[in-house]
């Protein structure tokens, strides 16, 4: 693929991503960590037109001087910051204005594109698409939210991605301890926070070759585990009494029945699908609860190989870090990871929700450890 | 005019004060007492449909059962009540669902009406009319916050209801000391917070006869009003403090000039306009600081032939309480009135705002002391 | 008694309030309306010092120029004010510490009042003497609330003012339309807030005149008061929910049989007492409850004189705001009263708390209406 | 010693880190990390009545029932826990109360070590005493804190252990990468949480040899360190703003001169003792400023016995995990240290305030990174 079909194809799904939806959908921001969908679509343009087409495309005329402002997000050094909680009051520009930013940037594109670029310029851009492929895997976790929160539950669609929510046979696989290796290495695209291939020591272990079910997880609840501090660290306790959790987020108990808003609307909790959408405290009280614990990220990664995965990205022990050597890269990019290395978990794997060709087992996904708006799951180590 | 002529009118005039609105600018709420415009559409037909058609109208069927539960707003006994801050998160019902039920509910009362109504259900419709009215000017309150707070400061229209904001002459009026008359009296519409006709003793006193200018409060201002606590409140300081307040809603000192943002867009700031989006804190401490006070609603009420009003509401040093012989009437209606009486002002008048035929000089308008957001101004006392 | 002995007589007596006290009671600051015993101690010393000795006695030496800033609390115009919230936090100076301050300041002043002062010094100084009699209550509302917040529920003493709080028969007085005047008039001591006599015009109306009595309070407990909404006022029932208020202050069932915390210790809730710490909202809702009213603090003025009234104060329906005419003391003194006259209610007669000398018919005191650490009752009107 | 001598010796050390206090000292929380000096008198005495007497001492009488409920702290299976926020407002019990349940607890543990005890309650008593003088550490925090922000700034006494803040010579020492083995091994006292000995993976590294100095800090001070957030963790930068940080706890600049608060009281700043009171996002951000980073845990541990430690507890990188194999003990005493594993950073090393016997070289110590009330510092890595 040329980089310009690359460009196209990874253009258009953002877009594709947001067609069930209607105008309304595009502008909400019920919580802090979700963003209106149409700022998304804004953001992830911003980034072309700031980084690719304003430094390096000649008479390049900005769309509208004032959508740095609103379309910047952590991006420190390249203005001032809009405050996120902010997003969702925006009414402007609007769904239609946002259309047209992103075909003027791509037209942009596309004519910046027919001459060439140098090598720096196109690793720029495949950065570019990459962010947009993980502000894709966020447009889904929004629109869930988004309808999920809705007192009338609409659905998004019933073909959608939470359809691939399976499962395969249980197992464990067991390793001994010794050197390992672990890291990204290779000539394809990667984050810089998964270089450089390093060794580690890890201890014998077992790792499950499956995710922890939704049957599996009502039994916790049932025997009352949510009621029960021993299982949970102590701020995931305070967690659980501030916001009164009692099961993941999108289950419903009603006339007994549990159910779960998917984005095929209001169901019957599926006994038989990953159990998702759980925040790392519940993952390792879960753990606690059977007596066993999640595995490293340097387990996971090792033993990936022999088990499924991409399904639901899976919380790991680890905490993110810098790995051996790591420095942040100069300028507005040099924040793209590094700055986060601090009270976050990682998780690794991928999920439904992910777009193809952005999943590898090096991949260092994080978040913090009361999250759970996204699509993540349980794997088991002991 | 009929019944449903009257109707018909009202009804048609909240859609028409949307009609230069974006779909999106329908659907977000800034800060709480902010509604989205799409809301205000909702709960107004919701209070027809609730308290009209389904307790009087043979056969009615619900438009949308959940729909008591998205638009009911204070009224406690009718069911759950939305947080307010929710309904700013609210993609659903969209735009067209809601302008498909108020045609619905439209059609319904047109039908209802044509058989004719008891006198009863006929004051009813009349102060579900009123309630629109309120609505359509809080309306023009949120359509000027949301669209006055996006940092791309988009106009409503230039054609538009703040450019009847002008000035008639200074002057004052004497009253001597004496038994006085207020309240309503008589056979129109009118609320329950403003019965019973009844005496009151009033002091000698003196009343502008034209509101506070932009020029006069700029003087102040200048003066350093906003950072001097001794002609504050104690809470209107810590108000000041606390928020940052150095000037009136809506105005902004840009290169050294002085802007106010108008629903024509922004602009320099218009010198001889009356003060407008004052808090009762400011009012007072302008008042304090020109060695004057603001008028009790009695007061105004007295005076009101003798000077033009309607252009912006105006504070009183009154508090928002009952009327000899008020009693809350029963049932959900019940909590129109009553329930505010505490911790708010008095402000009397109108505003270009107030929908025709809406207004009385026995009307009791009343706010918060630190809200602003309203078309609200200053006429001074002595 | 010359001017040294009143000023003798109020400052012993401040000092015998803290006498049952432990050092420890002295410093803490469970609440932010609560202040540290110590404080008041201090508080009311350094007015002396910074209003009296500073200005007029010669050659004073200030104890410590520290203490400015420590015991300053609203007067704005003597220097940065003390966050109130840090009031508990501050271990120095110690209770010694300030005990050595209120002698050193006592000794000043009984040198300074040897040779005779002015009028208008004397006038300050009865300010001063009236400003530690409002202190002295508060410290009877703040030693309570620290032993009764305490686990341990430790007694103050078992003969205290509490014991007191006595009612007389039922019964009501009736009062005809027509003009009435009110307002403090006469040459002793008295707040610039009750000035000046002035009349009123008043309604029909009947005001009982006994308290309402804890017995009376538990029918509107039994009958689901705290529950119902439509008895409250908006903001009431906002306070209700979100404190989770169902009794009174000090109010506690145990084991189906209802105890209060009195100053004798935690013991069965007497029946034939005046129900104590109410808040407005609390008094508001049960006379609505009652199908009656809260007086006016006219009606109350105007009837004081037909019913036995200082063992609580009481709550009316009127806000706190300027009689006629009124209008602020300059420079810091003018902070006194007038800055305070928004979103409070005014509350009449006197309690049990209240120091010999320091109540009329005219005194007008005022409290958030959600406030109800203070001995508050409630007298029904109708 | 004798394990009665341990005892005695550990527990009458924390009374005399108190006998320079005043009473008043004993009893306030200025903010939520600080406990009041007698409520870890108090509880520490609770360990030991709790974990030892009650369920060991035959016929061992409580002191008081309600203590459980004052002095519990995290410790969740034995009943309520207090809410920290309130240590602050509790007067009662007196300083002199707490002495009393020190010597009565102390007088019972007399008598039960008198006729020789278990292995395994032995082992309990060494808990309970490395318990306390873990609240001894605490202790030296808390009253610097009370007395560091008291506007007086009353000194603790001219002899105190920061007087021990010095530092040794510059210089790198350097490590080559390979397995090494970190975690304790042996037979005396040591926390679960850093057992047990297992191989690590390191990779090439230098430490230095010193910890950074006040006079390197204040360079980065006015190179603007603490207004660029490009050195910044992003929540560090947040804290930073929202705080309003511009110079480690206990700076002040007065009059162009940086002064710091010691428990000598306000002194000018030693420009070459180690900076200390800091916080993780301070240490991280000097360090990244530097061009440098901090050690993580386990080169710190590998690298100890090539520098002096003891002064300062030394941020390192690493989160507090659990090490290979950790799992919690069972009953209230596996609450000890495995539930705090998540968003902590581990400080290795031991301070000033460390008791005596209270350290190894792999003790790890943790806190939450914008902590900086305990003595911690700098030291780098590269
Ligand atoms: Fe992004
Ligand atoms: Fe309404
Ligand atoms: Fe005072
Ligand atoms: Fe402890």
């Amino acid at each position: 693929m040329s980089l310009w079909e690359q460009y196209s194809a990874v253009r258009s799904h953002s877009v594709q991503i947001c067609d069930k939806l209607q105008k309304e959908d595009y502008v909400v921001q019920p919580v802090e960590e979700v963003s209106p969908p149409k700022w998304h679509l804004g953001h992830t343009t911003w980034f072309f037109e700031t980084f690719i087409l304003v430094p390096h495309a000649v008479a390049y005329q900005l769309f509208n001087a004032d959508y740095n402002y609103v379309f910047n997000s952590y991006y420190e050094s390249v203005g001032a910051r809009v405050i996120r909680t902010d997003r969702g009051n925006l009414s402007r520009p609007t769904v239609d204005d946002i259309f047209h930013y992103r075909a003027y940037v791509d037209e942009a594109m596309e004519k910046f594109l027919l001459c060439g670029v140098s090598k720096e310029v196109e690793e720029l851009i495949i950065l570019g698409l990459n962010h947009e492929q993980q502000h894709q895997e966020l447009l889904w976790y929004d629109i869930k939210y988004i309808l999920g929160h809705n007192p009338l539950f609409p659905a998004y669609d019933a073909d959608n991605i939470e359809n691939g929510l399976t499962l395969t046979a249980e197992g464990w696989a067991d390793f001994s301890e010794g050197v390992y290796e672990v890291g990204y290495q290779g000539n394809t695209f990667h984050f810089d926070n998964e270089l450089g291939r390093h060794k580690v020591y890890i201890q014998n272990f077992s790792i499950a070759t499956r995710l922890v079910s939704n049957a599996e997880y009502l039994e916790f609840i049932r025997a009352g585990g949510y009621l029960d501090f021993s299982v949970w660290h102590a701020q995931g306790w305070d967690w659980v009494c501030e916001k009164h959790i009692t099961a993941p987020l999108y289950w419903y108990e009603i006339n007994g029945e549990w159910h779960r808003y998917s984005l095929s609307g209001l169901e019957a909790l599926k006994m038989n699908s990953p159990v998702s959408n759980i925040s790392y405290y519940e993952a390792a009280a879960y753990a606690q609860w059977k007596g066993m614990r999640l595995p490293t990220e340097f387990e996971w990664e090792v033993a990936s190989s022999l088990f499924e995965w991409g399904k639901l990205w899976e919380w790991t022990e680890s905490a993110y870090l810098p790995y051996p050597g790591f420095s942040k890269a100069a300028g507005a990019l040099g924040e793209y990871n590094g700055k986060f290395m601090v009270n976050q978990k990682v998780l690794r794997g991928a999920s439904v929700a992910t777009p193809l060709n952005h999943s590898r087992n090096t991949y260092r996904n994080f978040f913090h450890p009361d999250m759970r708006w996204m699509f993540s799951g349980i794997r088991l180590a002991k």
